[in-house]
């Protein structure tokens, strides 16, 4: 009967993304202890209160903490409480707000997205000045926001310093910063720094704190390093359709990722194994690894023809569909083996020829 | 070590909602179930694909599913998919579009509620008139979707040919007709009937389908029973940030909520248990029961001063601060020993006097 | 030549609406004499300073004034200007913002409108509490103006004294209060009070002061009387579209109607139309004259056949379908002859019978 | 009395925008044949309807034509009803609609720009291709309009067979070609070309049609050519603020303008006079025209001091900070004695040195 209800197989690993794993069995466990009686709902439990005072020891006692759904919902909620009605953002063109969120922040939150294209996903404060002007013209909508990624939606880091450099940059300009972190962790693990150094330390003023692609089942936070840089928060995310009723499941799973090392773990883990495949893969002729490997995802370029038949063999996307770029990306329940087994494919595949 | 952990007591339940409570045993086994192992986000997988499934085994084989994170969610995307940008939706004065979603679908769908006053949380087809004109006049949002909700916000139901004439006088108009089924269980358990009966049935375009108070961790469905009554959910549900990337754990839910009588025997228990606490209350001098139990919640007024001191003891919510009235919901784990405690303290609050 | 480009009859004048006639000669006037040369656009141009003066000697000297194009243009960038992304406006059910703008204040500024039934279109204290609550509730869209019309769309007048009231209530609260003064000039007319007595001295935020239905060609103006009140008026109103860039041509209209008597003259002229159609048609049997006739607008109800056959005569509306309301607008062009003409014609067609 | 009214120098022009013109003496003329007497406000009188008329004389009796304030209203009207609430546009980075609207686009109607960068403010279906991709993938807005300008934010020519390229590449990818007219005029003066031969005829499917620029006070027109490529403009346009109640002003501007060869006459003056512009200056030492002189648009680069002395004598802005680049618009009323006058001005001033 429960067979019956199984509809899948555990033991099959790709790479296509860190949200095709599932949930951290110490997830799951959490989920469990919270459940059973009535606890009150929208937040005001002792889960997501515990789960606030985790981030606080990691970020601060300033820290305000919301929890919402998903990470277009932390990236949208945030940048609204950080802006006016009539402000823009700016982004890396590659951002995750500008490339993959259907227009959200436009759409649901009026905002006008200012894009600057950059070699490597990062933005710098030169970059920034491509579109830091025009504040008191109204004929332009006013930036008031910087968004930075981290690590990148191109697998690349910011150093603390380069990010200081940002807010700084940002905070003489009358903008804030937001930092989306949906693979913050990957970024901790790989600078080897703890979560503020890079964020609270350096000036962020707003993180979406990722945990879906950290081994989460869902649950992402808005954390708010600086108190001053938000207005409405708790407003904008009901209104925004991201106030969960039964909120204690996302503090249950949040308190046991941050309160021990969990996320650390994870995030070393799949980082750990982007830099396995990435060495494994890097000899191969006809490979060639485009992007410096920071956490947990590579870039290469293959052949087309090899992508395809691996393709059949493995789950991956392809990233750029000029180029033929592809993208692995290494989750956290990624094995040692499941790299070695697709190193071993990819170079079978490519000594087959196009 | 676990101990720690736990911050609720599980043996502690009280009558302020139904998303108070936690997660039916049965649900939390079938998201361990589907864990382990990598499947495709954003819907793509095989449990997703099964609680489709189950759905149209209840509501018809054209019914399409769109699951998303809550009941605002269901209730805004549903809502837009409806209607163009110059739309508006006929609802009572009482619906939870108009009363509780901070303005979710003005501020997140520029839709224009067009609200009707009513004696007990149900429209007709007169009271529907009441806003259903002025069609093709440009100075007035058209009235193209009408929304009920069933069970009400007032814990009233409609039968299924009280539902077929609003739908039939909708239609007529060129209007389509949506359902905030937040406790559709309980109203199907309430009529003994089968959901299609007053839903696919009685000419209901889309649901909003409720499970998280009817014992799910999270996530509601979209139904569209009508297939023309709908355009763009895809690209809606995205844009309005209610697209799961691990949603293989909302459909392991669905499923197993329906595919077995679960999602009955949970209504029916809730409802049962609303029916024993208005027998218990009804009696007791100075306690009335305002509206009539047809499904999970109780509405009575009793003097604040009672109010006040039952509220040191359980949980629930003044549902009118000018008459005093209040609201005590029953969910899917409410105890007859629940029940008979909480009556009895009514009753010696009661002859404790004001 | 010129002659076949005159398309109408100069000498029609019908009782439809104020802005079915034309503009006032000496508005006219004002135009030409603005033109030539070359000034500054969208708004940097001596004239609209001229009229910003002009309204500052009537408000006061913190006034603020900014150009719209329309009435609801006007509504919906003040409105905006009051409120945050999740706010709320408490107004008449019969308010224009409600029932004639296509849904624009929920579709382009998000506000959700919380709506009052009224019995003469006013607000009132009391009636304001009906949806003056639930600050500090994130569930609800949280309640932040008023706004009040004056006169109002049913041709009713606020007494100084009634709108003080109202400002204090609202003020008390954490409201703001807007006035709609499409008709602003016909209420200090029949009033008899300066501008200023019923709107700044009587605690009035913000006004959206009309111009069209006095005799203007296009322009409104926001007028903000408490400049804490708003926010951003400068990039709301362009973000909105409502920026127009040969502004010199607005202020010219204002600066003329506004400067002189021109203002009252009009409109004291229209509400003497008003009254003396009421007087004329009140004793006549059959006719029932259903509101304090107190701005410049007749509500009456007749026979639907006489309607149907004075409307094949002259231009009029039925307000209320139910019930065969009609409405007689006079404007400031309106003649005594039209009146005793129309009033002719009524008594002719009403002893015709049904 | 009057002369006190009159607050400017009519003898007055400068080269800051062709918006800082007055009223054509023609129009001005219109307006006042229109006045007098009522016809019915929002646009079904006798002066809309023969304007409209003269349009479809343009541009062929399909077309469709809806008059607006100004040119971000046209604009963003357009394309709202070029698109659903899930979808893109697809621009220059250099476009009006992205640069200079203050986010209307986003803000009022949530689209998303997908800009691309150009040489010289023209798209080409190569171009296009950057962005249009990625239909039927619900994490990105559907590219579903292109905008194009013309003539261009830089001065610069669409032909008519570059425009049937990019409308043909367009529909082929099911998107619709949008045309911001603001300037339409001096293209087809520049191109020699009735209007029809690079809108109608080379497939454009709506057109912001721009009057104030040349030589109306206010008012442009959204002309959809494809009524297939549309929906709902008539509630569009209320809802955006946009519906003008004395139409019969805008509809005679319009009439006036395009029913005899005065809209010819003045877009060719204009470009004569940017021509003589350049033609002027070209050869001053120091001086750089940078662009291709196509319309009434003149781009050049000289000394930052020269500037700042030329600006104190005559109106112009700098278009790019950066590299000083100044523009110098040409109007209808520009004269051949202001052009001489200028460029004697900036040989002056080039002499003087830096």
């Amino acid at each position: 009967m429960v067979d019956e209800l199984i509809h899948h197989d555990p033991s099959e690993r790709g790479f296509a993304s860190d949200n095709y794993a599932g949930v951290h069995p110490e997830v799951l466990a959490a989920i469990a202890r919270a459940n059973g009686g009535h606890v009150t709902s929208y937040g005001a439990d002792p889960y997501t209160a515990a789960a606030q005072e985790v981030f606080r020891s990691h970020f601060g006692e300033q820290a305000q903490v919301f929890f919402v759904f998903n990470g277009t919902g932390a990236n949208v909620v945030s940048l609204q409480a950080m802006t006016q009605r009539w402000d823009a953002v700016i982004c890396a063109e590659t951002a995750h707000i500008n490339t993959d969120e259907c227009g959200a922040p436009e759409k649901i939150a009026g905002l006008k997205l200012l894009t600057v294209p950059t070699p490597d996903g990062k933005l710098t404060p030169e970059l920034v000045d491509g579109q830091a002007f025009g504040w008191g013209d109204e004929h332009r909508a006013q930036p008031r926001a910087v968004s930075i990624t981290q690590s990148t939606e191109l697998g690349t880091l910011y150093t603390a310093d380069e990010i200081a450099a940002i807010t700084s940059h940002a905070h003489a300009r009358g903008m804030f910063v937001h930092l989306d972190g949906a693979r913050i962790a990957n970024a901790a693990a790989a600078l080897d720094a703890p979560l503020r150094a890079f964020t609270t330390d350096a000036g962020v003023d707003v993180i979406s704190f990722g945990g879906t692609k950290n081994g989460l089942m869902f649950g992402e936070a808005i954390v708010v390093l600086n108190p001053d840089a938000v207005n409405g928060v708790l407003f904008l995310r009901k209104a925004a359709m991201q106030l969960a009723s039964k909120m204690r499941f996302v503090g249950a799973q949040f308190e046991t990722l941050l309160s021990s090392d969990l996320w650390l773990r994870s995030a070393r883990h799949s980082n750990a194994m982007a830099q396995r495949l990435a060495r494994a893969v890097r000899d191969i002729p006809g490979v060639t690894v485009t992007r410096e490997v920071q956490a947990n995802a590579v870039f290469a370029i293959l052949p087309r023809e090899v992508t395809t038949r691996l393709q059949e063999q493995f789950h991956f996307y392809v990233w750029n569909e000029h180029t033929g770029e592809v993208r692995w990306m290494c989750a956290f329940d990624t094995t040692e083996q499941d790299i070695d087994d697709f190193a071993e494919a990819v170079r079978k595949e490519m000594s087959r020829g196009e």
